[in-house]
């Protein structure tokens, strides 16, 4: 299985998943994912790579109705602040939608499970630990699109009080707030480009060759 | 594009991908990525999610063998100290690969741009920008092994020191050395669970509802 070769047909086929993945915000109501759609996605985010292996992610799934509203709360509280400190942008960042909390079939909160002191690849960058829970995510992210669901990772949150709603111990830090199920539609682009938020950069202003600023 | 359905069949090959991901440290020498594999693959990290649209990696192709080979020695200098923070596995570490710089046909470094003041998802949580580096690196790992390419994710190094050799502006911080090529084959197991280094958790042991203590 892990020598599995695969065609150049079955390689674009990837990369259909990886250009069709969004970020929604939009979930169609009174929606399910399925038990077997569910678990394959959350095992493609444990079969993410970790530095030294730490595994460093932790998977809480809401169920319960009252910690659902007490997270979009926390969501809503943020998303004033934040707002509060744009300036010229502000009102134009209020009229966006920047969850789909209530909609969503499944509600998850990933959270950095405490530093379990590894020092593999490390020790010069710690934060290699949080990189690892990315991936994870993102493996996860385009699970969901495999699985024809929407996915949205959302981070206007106050992670100290949703560690707190979530009786996190001490030293996890949420650092995810998951949405996931049917939706209508994917976005033709990024929702915040069709929203006119801001534009995307090209490939090439981002690659160089050996150094910051060499030519490509 | 953007709406594509895809089928079951489909969806079982991207687990495929998912679950034949290995984080190599062994290349065939002296061989090549086409350049057609390495477009794609940069393309499928530049289409990764990040925060606010921030798009904030920067990909760094190395092609001069004098840069490859000041890089190795900032990695071969770290694994020293690495070691030397390490107590009773010192010995067991320094028989660890933990680079294939020397033989990889592709050496990339990633590096996390400067900060644009983005506050969007990150007046709390600003590391959301590492987080989407991160993500871009998962997208091109697994387009890597689409392309039936080893990719392995170094953070064995002194990012100071590197970004210094590569021209840096400041604020700017290389979060990853990728080596990059043809492989004789995938380990058929994560390369730290066949040395013995460390084992895997089972994913129930990461997974809870409602609280990072409840049952699932």
């Amino acid at each position: 299985m892990a020598n599995k070769q695969f065609s150049p047909e079955q390689a674009d086929l990837f990369y259909q998943i990886i250009h069709s993945r969004r970020d929604m915000r939009h979930f169609l109501a009174n929606e399910s994912v399925s038990a077997r759609a569910l678990t394959r996605i959350l095992q493609a985010g444990h079969s993410a790579p970790s530095v030294g292996l730490m595994q460093p992610w932790h998977f809480i799934r809401i169920t319960s109705e009252t910690t659902r509203a007490s997270i979009l709360e926390n969501v809503e509280q943020e998303r004033l602040l934040t707002a509060a400190a744009m300036d010229e942008r502000k009102a134009e960042f209020l009229r966006l939608k920047v969850e789909g909390i209530q909609d969503c079939a499944e509600l998850f909160v990933v959270v950095q499970k405490p530093d379990d002191g590894t020092v593999f690849g490390r020790r010069t960058l710690p934060e290699m630990a949080l990189c690892s829970v990315a991936c994870a995510i993102e493996n996860m992210w385009l699970a969901a699109r495999a699985e024809n669901l929407g996915f949205g990772w959302v981070s206007v949150f106050d992670p100290k009080a949703l560690a707190l709603t979530l009786r996190c111990p001490e030293g996890a830090k949420p650092i995810a707030i998951i949405c996931m199920g049917p939706v209508k539609a994917f976005y033709d682009s990024p929702m915040l480009v069709e929203e006119g938020w801001r534009e995307e950069k090209p490939m090439a202003d981002l690659l160089s060759e050996n150094s910051w600023d060499g030519k490509c």
